[in-house]
């Protein structure tokens, strides 16, 4: 690599010393001790010399870089490539800069992202947290690094977050396909202890109990990341093949939804007729299918934005109160569902 | 933030020099130096405090980071979602971690991007270049920052890149709807001075003439990037509607195929009865479209694996003599081009 075009550089070739060109090119405040003609002279040779402002160095002194850290836990889900795309533009409107990293749902992965990020001087992170990445956070949070959770959260460690209400969101789910004739409604989620999984599932259970229905549990899908397109088929299959086969499904992520549509499109069932659907978000995919399907929109514009918005709070003001905000989702109704 | 753990909290903590702890912690051969008994002790400790080697002190004494920007043109886009996880997955395989930041096409952005990034000491780049922004490359290129540029490349700068071949795969496409009976294959393309852009037309011209037909700039609609919702019904209307309709079209990339099979979906127009389709790469989108996708396939594995391991042979050696590998893709036949 070339080196550096230094401040020393610049003052050389102006001829003046290398504080007058730290005051022009660094420190707006002291720039008015400089002549105008000299200040002048000093940006058009750093221009010519393409200098490059030691971001790092200016970080050290300001205290803050105009970057954020966003971590995922998968880019290639459409889920999250389009929060990124989302916390990009909110960012940007705010003058900051994102560089992400994909965790991969592994907190091994998570941590040395973190910690790259962290040597890089990010002024704050916006984590979607994988499991058993608590002690990372805890790590953070008692660093004092401002730090924004979205999508999911852990109960027990005080932190700020941005979530959409999952319980709801799921009784909706099931209440609109009960009230729409189906009585035996299956679930089809992840085996996992991430926040945003269990309270779908909680809000199922909720939801039947109410309507007098008892929880089946091999009606239970429990698919594991990383094993989908085994577990689906299998899975699937055994919630249609019992004596008590299922009337309608729940896929608790589009990812889910994705893999198992795609399967049940091998099968003889017919949506909704045979069998009704509902699932969480939304997906280019989805457009294509031949019977539109009923769906939880949850707010990634909102989730985004107001992540960005409490994340720049914090770093201007780390003593600023923790913000745990759970943003509604809406149901919307479709053909897949039977209504 | 509270102050981070240094060496020399460590030396006080064991009661022995901080040469001794930078020995043990950061030179793997003065190690040999240091006492077995005093190195354990020291690690210890490190670990106790939660010591975090400062990267950016070690990358400048060794002149490494481990780390490679990626600048994708789009995250939200699957195509770069996807390249972008495979590229991850493969710096991880040789202990690099990958920070990417999303251009959105925009030339600004990508300078933005590159200036944090450059700031940040990444090690080298993998870049998907927007229009305009050759003077970007051309400056990383003359400060010697290892490069390679993924699906697009500027033809008159010297520089790594790994592309796919899509002269050829768009001669293939043509060949093939020429083959099965269309005469009047219409183009869908972005309007845009993108080589990748440029290649998908100049295969298709081609192609045509190579068969007796002449090219008809009625028959090529060039749409505006981020003006995607408003031109593409207007555009495909005016493709089936003239008085010499096209029989058939090629979509040059799947963000175009997926918004035009949405407008074609609401029009009177059965696949491929009344209007055969290929277009360029997959999407999950495409899955659930009634007549399976005739499409290039792109080998997004072998251009993300290639392009990390040309970016790591520049990193370990700029003296390297520069890469342009261009691979070939594939044409995957289903029902959509009447076949």
């Amino acid at each position: 690599m070339k080196k550096r075009v230094s401040i020393k550089d610049i003052a050389e070739a102006a001829g003046v010393s290398t504080a007058l060109v730290s005051y022009v090119l660094n420190n707006k405040e002291k720039e008015a001790r400089v002549g105008k003609e000299i200040a002048i002279k000093i940006r058009d040779i750093a221009k010519q010399l393409n200098y490059q402002p030691n971001q790092l160095a200016k970080s050290l002194k300001s205290g803050k870089s105009y970057t954020i850290g966003l971590i995922v836990a998968d880019i290639s889900n459409p889920f999250f490539a389009n929060i990124a795309r989302t916390i990009e533009d909110e960012a940007k409107k705010n003058n900051y800069t994102v560089i992400f990293g994909s965790s991969d749902e592994n907190a091994e992965k998570s941590k040395d992202l973190i910690d790259v990020l962290v040597n890089r001087q990010v002024d704050g992170f916006i984590i979607a947290p994988t499991e058993n990445s608590q002690e990372q956070i805890k790590d953070l949070e008692s660093r004092g690094i401002p730090l924004v959770l979205i999508d999911r959260y852990f109960p027990g460690i005080s932190t700020n977050y941005v979530a959409t209400d999952n319980f709801e969101a799921s009784v909706d789910v099931v209440n609109h396909l009960v009230e729409n004739g189906h009585k035996r409604v299956g679930l089809v989620t992840y085996d996992s202890d991430l926040i945003n999984i269990k309270e779908r599932q909680r809000g199922y259970e909720e939801a039947l109990r109410k309507h007098g229905i008892s929880v089946n549990p091999s009606m239970i899908a429990k698919i594991r990341f990383g094993n989908i397109e085994e577990d689906i088929p299998a899975r699937i299959n055994a919630l249609l093949e019992g004596d008590k086969p299922v009337d309608s499904i729940f896929f608790a992520t589009n990812t889910l939804a994705l893999n198992g549509l795609k399967h049940i499109n091998t099968l003889d069932y017919k949506v909704p007729q045979d069998l009704g659907i509902v699932c969480f978000d939304e997906g280019d995919a989805f457009d294509f299918f031949y019977s539109p399907l009923t769906h939880v929109y949850q707010p990634l514009f909102e989730v985004a934005s107001k992540a960005v918005n409490v994340l720049i709070e914090q770093i201007n003001d780390t003593q600023s109160p923790k913000k745990e905000l759970i943003i509604a989702s809406e149901l919307i109704i479709r053909k897949s569902s039977g209504a």
